[in-house]
């Protein structure tokens, strides 16, 4: 099959079509995006990116999880599928890369291999829902339901803040596409995803393509402190049940504790949430979530007890409510398809290199499905999920390259 | 004019129409009242003390600030008045008594010698605009404008979380009564107001009325931490500036250091909004309120230098934006009207004792203008700004005849 001129893809329509989907949900702050999952502006992107499939050729269906296909057929449909993709949701405040340049490199790859000869398996584009899980936490709930980590109707129940359950939100966004949603139900040949780095390991490098070795590992919980609403000009210091002041002690052991056992762990505080929150009123809950992370999954589980017995131990005088929410071991990508990766990059005279992914992706929950492997390309100053979230142009090109290259080699039957 | 019978309260209809106010803006939960400032339900509760007055012979006004007064003329009255009262709005998950006890024991005061000989001195009940400030902070705007501490444009402009401003909000409450807002520019003989302690000072005493020293002082802050939003999973730890993490450090230093600099000194951060407030975004800002009182004044000064430096020293590598909103010294009240108080009550066979408020009252803004007291009466367990607030009927009678006691010597010349 190597013998035949490499397929290309074309790289101002990649950028283009790219440009062009970061405009539905820009909020008019400069790059700033909210396109959060299951949206009016969520359905717009996935009906843009139909439409254009269709022009190629690709035969869209949705699933009952509210995940997009765009198939290119085979010549022998009857083989296992190579499927490639990414999301098309935002964060509240997010950038033009997360997500939208994983789905429309596969996008562009897929429309490049239907003006040629036609492969052997079957290539599906994928967008999965609620990846980002800004609106309906915890996210990855598409892949999650496709891979049957979660079942359907557990991620029906989950509601936004303003109370709207995820089923409901799911059947308004199915409602808008004309056919009903699809059971995809196929078996895999492999799992190709293409993502910007969120961190700056590429730059520093000066490389641009990167063989993800794994994703680390992330836990997340919800914890609740209740304590007791009072005057704050009238109560006595020595008999309040504070729940910020409680909060406080809790964050402070904890940002130190685990900074100490593990400088590596990524430890966040994102969300937090005081009730009655009135100025002169002592707090009487406070609400938020945690989100820690390790690429070592031995390291991960002592950091995950010692999460919990730091808040029980500086609770009081408020109880805590402990809640645990995500808890996805790290994972480790196909050996040949990385080789496979830096392979094809070197052929083009690209510099790579492999490395961890810090961040989490769809292609956590595809590993255990089928061989499976990201790509990832630089983002300016590792910033991301931030208006200014950036990809050069040549790096997104070269990443959708690379893409290709490997669609073309897979869905022919090589590596 | 002691040689009279003494002036009886009637406790039924103090309490009848104590009950009947709590019923506007009742929210359903027992006990709670949500009756915030130039609501619809303040308006209805304005309304409702106006009709009780007006059947008595008291002649309502408002001012442009707000401000309900309802007038019993006096035989002489081209005399300075004796004003007399508390507040009507509550905070959103309020009780029953606070501010609501002190205007209706000084309509029964005020009801009571209407049915009497005419006193020599006009008497006044009012009801403060706004003194809790839960809906527009800092609060007393109306003791405030009144008093010419603020002026009525500076507090026009202020916002409720919906961005509606005081002015615009004010224009509608006032719009609701029938006769325009005058401006009341009367000098005062003096000024009184019952409130509920909201401390278990008196409960602990054994007492039913306290008569009021002063008032602690108090100081309060907005504060914003502003950092840089980045991604959960790939921010280096090293390299973030987080909001809610600088808000940890500075919290914690605050809450450690001012109860050892002053272990007296109440402290409370009620208020505290995180941005973006994602799961997975490191938080790009925190915004919070800093309540801080205590009764020395010099005290409270080295505390507010201390809030200040010590907020600057932990707040890196965010910067703090360091707002000064409210600045009020302590105060001490009349020492004739105090011990008038502790002679009537002891003239009625009720146990009283002095004590300081730790809350603070409109009566501060009065204490510049005229010769001012403040009678306290117990609420159950100190509680308040809660839908348990309580006081006991027999309680809120003593406090009213002890009232009515003094208003009948006041507006009648003596004290």
């Amino acid at each position: 099959m190597m013998a035949q001129a490499l397929p290309q893809i074309d790289r101002e329509r990649l950028w283009a079509r790219l440009m062009d989907l970061a405009r539905i949900g820009a909020t008019g702050m400069p790059g700033e995006v909210n396109r959060q999952a299951l949206s009016a502006e969520d359905a717009t992107a996935c009906a843009r990116v139909i439409g254009w499939g269709q022009e190629a050729g690709l035969v869209p269906s949705l699933d009952r999880a509210g995940n997009l296909f765009l198939t290119l057929e085979g010549t022998e449909p009857e083989l296992p599928p190579v499927l490639c993709g990414s999301h098309l949701d935002s964060q509240p405040t997010g950038g033009r890369f997360d997500g939208a340049l994983g789905v429309m490199a596969a996008l562009e790859a897929a429309v490049t291999l239907a003006a040629m000869p036609r492969p052997k398996r079957s290539v599906v584009v994928v967008a999965w829902s609620n990846e980002e899980g800004s609106r309906f936490a915890p996210g990855m709930t598409g892949s999650e339901v496709f891979a049957g980590v979660r079942r359907l109707e557990d991620i029906r129940v989950l509601r936004d803040a303003a109370a709207v359950s995820l089923g409901d939100a799911l059947d308004a966004f199915l409602a808008k596409f004309d056919q009903p949603p699809v059971d995809p139900g196929f078996t895999l040949a492999a799992y190709l995803e293409l993502h910007i780095e969120q961190a700056s390991v590429l730059e520093q490098a000066g490389c641009t393509i990167g063989a993800v070795t794994g994703i680390q590992g992330k836990k997340t919980w919800e914890i609740v402190l209740a304590g007791r609403e009072a005057h704050a000009g009238t109560e006595p210091m020595a008999r309040r049940q504070d729940a910020l002041a409680s909060f406080t002690r809790v964050a402070a052991a904890l940002y130190t504790e685990i900074a100490v056992a593990a400088p590596q762990a990524m430890f966040t505080i994102g969300r937090l949430e005081v009730r009655p929150n009135a100025p002169s009123v002592v707090p009487a809950e406070a609400r938020f979530r945690i989100d820690l992370r390790h690429a070592d999954s031995e390291v991960l589980n002592r950091l995950g007890e010692m999460v919990e017995t730091l808040i029980a131990r500086h609770a009081g005088p408020c109880a805590p409510e402990i809640s645990r929410l995500v808890d996805a071991p790290p994972n480790e990508f196909d050996r040949g398809l990385r080789q496979a990766i830096m392979t094809r990059a070197a052929a083009r005279g690209i510099p790579a290199m492999e490395l961890l992914s810090a961040a989490g992706h769809d292609a956590r929950h595809l590993a255990p499905l089928a061989r499976s492997a990201m790509i990832f390309v630089p983002c300016r100053a590792g910033l991301s999920h931030h208006p200014d979230e950036w990809a050069e142009p040549e790096h997104a090109s070269a990443g959708a390259q690379v893409l290709l290259d490997l669609l073309h080699a897979l869905s022919n039957g090589g590596a």
